[in-house]
C-alpha cells in the first residue's frame, strides 16, 4: 500500500501567467492550451470555471509550505472539485477533498494535521474589470449569449489578479476521521450496510436514489415481483418482442 | 465547447476476467496492474475498495445500450465515486456524477434524460466465498490487520461473481438540473454568491468550514484585525523574527 504522497514536492513558485497557466502535485507545469484539453479529459469540456480553478488551485499549492500533506476544502460543487481532483491527489472518493458549500468561488487547501492553510477566493472588485469574466460570475447572461473566446481572453490575462489569498484555519470537524461502525446484512435488502443508520439500510427506510423502492431492492429471481426487471430479462424480452 | 461524449462508445462486452480488469468510457481496456496504476494516479492509494469498483463502473457501462448519454450515482462516499470519475466523464464537479450516501456499496449508471439504468451492488451471500474480501467488506478487522495481497487476489478472482446487477429507474430529482439563480455581491465579505442563500452568504451566516468567521473573511489590508494574516504577512514576519 502507498503512502500518501507529499502533496506539493518542488513546488516552489507559482507558474508564470505568460508560459504556464497550472501546476499539478508533482511539480509539472501546464499550458493553457494544456489545461483546456487536461479539463476536457477529465471533465468532458473545458468549463471556462475549472480553467480558473486549475489556476487558483496552481495559487494556493504555491502558497502552502514544500512537503506540506494537505487536504482541500472546495465551497463550491461547480467545476472547482474538479480543479483540485485534476492538479492534486485530493479526491472525492479519498475524502482528502471535502465540499462545503457556500455558494462563493472558492477553496482552501490545508495541512491535514494542523488544519493551516491557505484560501483562494475571487475579488468581486477586481473581476469588473474583465467584462467577460464578470459576465460569467454574476452570470449576467445567458449562457448561449456569453462570448465564449472573449471568455477564456479574460480568464487567461486577469488570471491571479482576480484571485486574492488568505491564510485560514480549518474547523477542527475536517480534521477528523468519522468512522463508519459496525457493517452488517440489511435484513431489508440483504446488502452490508453500516449498523450506525438504523435496523435496516437507509434505501430500504426509504431514503432511496430510485423512483420506487423496489427498484433498489436486489430481489432473488423467485422473489421478483413483476415489475423489477434485470437486464438479462430485458434482453430476453427485446428477443421476444422481435420473434413476434 | 466540447459537447458531452457519449457514454460508452464501442463498448458491447464486459472486459473479460482473466485478461483485463475494466474498461473505460472511451472503450480501451485495462489489466488489473494497469487498473492499480491508474488508481494510484488518482486516489494516491490502490484502494481495493476502488480497484472493485473499476470493475463495478465497467460492468454497469457493458449493460447501458450503446451510445447512452449517462449520469452516475454512487450510493456511498467511499472510493466508489472515484472509480466513476477515472473510467467516465462523469465528475462531482461537472454534476454528472451524484452521490446519496446509503452506506451500501453501490453504484447506478443511468440514461441522463429517461433516467433508466443498471444498479450494481455487492451480493452478500456470495461475498462470503471470499474470505479476505468478506473481512474488508464487513471490516471484521482492523485495517492494520487485514492482509493486503489475499484481499488483492480475492478481489480479481471473486470479479463479477459477487456483484449483482438490477434495472433501476433513477428518481425524477436527479434529472433536473438545479439552477443556481441570480448572483449578487455579499455585503459581509465581498464576494459573489447566490442570492437564494439569503441576504449574505451562508459563511457571513456562520456556516463556515473555517475555525473562525473572521478567517474566511478576505478583509482589506486597512480593516483587518491582527488575528487575520495573509501569505506575505507571515513571510514578512518569519523574516522578521529571522532578524531578531
Amino acid at each position: 500500500m502507498q503512502k500518501k504522497k507529499t502533496g506539493n514536492p518542488g513546488i516552489k513558485r507559482h507558474p508564470s501567467p505568460l508560459k504556464y497557466w497550472c501546476r499539478d502535485y508533482t511539480g509539472t507545469c501546464h499550458t493553457f492550451e494544456k489545461s483546456l484539453e487536461m479539463a476536457r479529459a477529465f471533465h468532458g469540456y473545458p468549463a471556462p470555471g475549472l480553467i480558473l480553478g486549475l489556476r487558483m488551485v496552481s495559487l494556493a499549492m504555491a502558497h502552502l509550505p514544500e512537503k506540506t500533506l494537505f487536504d482541500a476544502v472546495s465551497e463550491t460543487r461547480s467545476c472547482l472539485p474538479d480543479a483540485v481532483q485534476i492538479l492534486t491527489l485530493c479526491t472525492i472518493g479519498n475524502n482528502w477533498l471535502k465540499i462545503m458549500d457556500s455558494g462563493r468561488y472558492a477553496l482552501a487547501l490545508y495541512d491535514k494535521t494542523t488544519g493551516k492553510g491557505v484560501r483562494i477566493g475571487i475579488d468581486s472588485q477586481e473581476v469588473k474589470k474583465w467584462a467577460a469574466l464578470f459576465a460569467w460570475l454574476y452570470k449576467t447572461k445567458a449562457k448561449h449569449d456569453q462570448d465564449s473566446a472573449a471568455l477564456y481572453r479574460d480568464i487567461q490575462s486577469a488570471a491571479d489578479h482576480v484571485l486574492k489569498t488568505a491564510c485560514i484555519a480549518i474547523h477542527p470537524r475536517y480534521l477528523t476521521k468519522i468512522s463508519k461502525g459496525p457493517i452488517d446484512t440489511c435484513p431489508g435488502c440483504e446488502e452490508a450496510f453500516p449498523v450506525k443508520h438504523g435496523t435496516v439500510c437507509r434505501v430500504c427506510q426509504g431514503e432511496t436514489p430510485y423512483r420506487e423502492p423496489k427498484f433498489s431492492r436486489m430481489e432473488k429471481p423467485a422473489e421478483r415481483s413483476p415489475a423489477v426487471k434485470r437486464v438479462s430479462d430485458m434482453r430476453q424480452d427485446e428477443k421476444s418482442s422481435r420473434r413476434k
